[in-house]
């Protein structure tokens, strides 16, 4: 059924150490008895989408919705605990096999990853810090009981498809191609048990610009009988199990309160943890008088440790024109700093929307719901949106930040 | 590649109320512009495996792994937002074809639930409680955003697959044959919301005597850094969610302190609230003297609502020999109770085992881990044992409770 075009390719990027690895792959084909510890990109083969498997490309990249169309081709490796990882494939998109009993549809066997890439003013496709999400990928994978790969080895085999697909990748600076890598427990038998199989795939697609005419202010629902995550629990690591209990919750928030995301809160002070599924950042003046940007910290394992985080904390230590800190807030200390006059914005922070603006708070409170408006909007001069034009400049190429992109050559 | 033989099969299940769902669903057709409420029986079609999708039955049953056997039949029935549901199947056992943008794999959008047939003394198959486990599937997928259908009509499809696959139920009275329902968000869609299609499936298997040489006391790992369940979450449904981020710290308990299960703690008190994936029952004298059962209760959203918990709950209220409690208690509790000899028996409830004596707990306290014995082997009488035997009898016909069982005839 498949034309199949296998050949190997010949690695030619400069920037992601070629030499290294195949001594590292050499060096474990000599223990040829032991499992296969990661995939390797100089194993890969390339089999070429034909016919009815290439797919339109969309011609209005400005209406595209999140998620909805996917490139021709995709990552496909396998995994056995006795023999480890299979030879990498990119092969034409398709549906996958899975055994009815297979771990990953019974036991939430999955972890999955969201990166982009961009198609700069200079024509160059660049992805932003994949390093930053292979790292978190396989911190994941080990929480999850899943195997573990090399990270700049996939990085390798990503660029490599985006290589094959790069017409799919928008020629646009203000859309981009979404990367979903992720790692599937394939093992057919039920049992709460670690997977003896697993998949790693990804997939990808372009994605239409979040905002087309502006920025756009979000209505958050924050009702602290919801719960994201917990001490002792995995809200740290982006593990499909942190997504399925929020859909109802998002959902009711949609039809009850007109709200777009959830703001979720921890315990009896009501602390902030993220929005939506995005990380959350507060301006506001503290209580000595600086203006301050928050984010809280990653200690208690309740907050995903976002690479767009990291990367507006980096930015805003680098500028140092305000006072940066990771600490706990509460919605008490949101609320006080609003009455007061402090509150200068409130914004998501993530892959997708890079920043999205806070403008309301529908706050469950006292046993009634009160709405708290958010000037984010309004505030000048407009630091989160200085934050958005100076990501959003690497992620194009109108600027260079030494080691967060990865260039397609 | 498929042999199709399509068959309507006539019911002829006495117990189930044909005449009334056959009125439902003649009642949903007039409405045929709707989206189809739940797939019905009388439109079940019945394809037989055939060469080779039969499979070779295992000849010893007492030494089969759960859940490494499936029979040669599966149950299989779609729903999309748009259509509803589709015409239920029986079909052979077969991987399934998902999209690897499906939501099940990333967002966990997924769920299932246990339960179990068995071959009577007198030659005839037993359900026990599928009622019970079919209200809990229909809750659990409206916490999943997942689609809602009829009770009823998914027993009656059960039962046929039962009848399709009885040479496949054990002919002993200590092995059974486990049934999986299964229901995963299909749609091929990346962004975390509601699937609009989704796949309902029915796997099942004969599994082997939980004791086959008598009962295996466990030992249990009890750290209160390991949390399964929060207030705010869904630790009441049987999401796939909720075992995933469990299946590491079981491996680490097993490596490091030998303990075979862990023993789930919550809050700063150290609540007891579940082992393992089974519930939990602790037989003590109280403080007041009483010999009593206690069992932590359902109202926090914890703990789930198991259909042997609540099954060993009313069978205690009937014989009324012991003081029977729903109620939360504690390590310090527990702990207390040992020192001062009043802790009689603990043992957790479920489907795979009925009852499983916990025979020691590894206990983190103060920075040390302690091991406790707990002496549930050598109370006498052995209440643990006669709950097992009631049960049992039940399971194998050798004793009849009213509406606790569904016969395939």
């Amino acid at each position: 059924m498949l034309s199949v075009v296998s050949r190997r390719f010949v690695s030619n990027s400069r920037t992601l150490g070629k030499a290294a690895t195949s001594r590292k792959r050499e060096e474990e084909k000599k223990d040829a008895a032991s499992p296969q510890k990661s995939f390797y990109y100089d194993d890969l083969e390339v089999i070429r989408a034909k016919g009815t498997q290439l797919h339109q490309k969309p011609t209005d990249y400005n209406n595209l919705a999140f998620g909805h169309v996917f490139s021709d081709h995709f990552v496909n490796v396998d995994w056995t605990v006795d023999d480890g990882w299979t030879k990498p494939k990119i092969e034409p998109l398709r549906e996958l096999s899975i055994h009815p009993g297979a771990k990953v549809l019974h036991y939430a066997a999955e972890l999955f990853e969201g990166l982009k890439a961009y198609r700069g003013v200079d024509g160059r496709i660049r992805m932003f810090r994949p390093d930053m999400n292979m790292e978190r990928m396989r911190r994941t994978a080990a929480r999850a009981s899943l195997p573990d790969f090399d990270a700049e080895e996939l990085i390798k085999i990503m660029v490599e498809m985006l290589r094959v697909d790069k017409e799919w990748v928008p020629n646009s600076d203000t859309a981009s191609y979404y990367i979903r890598p992720t790692l599937i427990g394939t093992d057919p038998t039920l049992g709460v048990a670690t997977s003896l199989a697993a998949k790693l795939f990804v997939i990808g697609g372009p994605v239409g610009p979040y905002y087309a005419t502006g920025f756009k202010p979000v209505s958050l629902l924050a009702d602290s009988r919801f719960v994201r995550a917990f001490p002792g629990g995995v809200g740290a690591y982006k593990m499909g199990c942190n997504y399925a209990p929020t859909i109802a919750i998002n959902k009711n928030a949609a039809r009850e309160h007109g709200c777009q995301q959830i703001m979720w809160l921890y315990g009896g002070d009501e602390e902030v943890t993220e929005v939506g599924t995005m990380n959350i950042f507060v301006l506001w003046k503290n209580e000595q008088g600086d203006l301050e940007l928050v984010t809280p910290p990653l200690d208690l394992g309740l907050i995903l440790p976002g690479v767009t985080r990291q990367s507006l904390l980096d930015l805003s230590r680098e500028w140092n024109e305000v006072k940066v800190t990771e600490k706990s807030f509460t919605m008490g200390e949101v609320r006080k700093a609003l009455k007061e006059g402090r509150l200068c914005q409130m914004f998501g922070a993530g892959t997708a929307a890079v920043v999205s603006p806070v403008g309301e708070i529908v706050h469950h409170h006292n046993g009634k719901f009160e709405r708290l408006k958010i000037p984010t909007m309004d505030y000048k001069p407009n630091y989160m949106q200085k934050l958005y034009d100076a990501i959003t400049d690497i992620h194009y190429g109108r600027a260079v930040k030494e080691g967060w992109t990865v260039e397609v050559d």
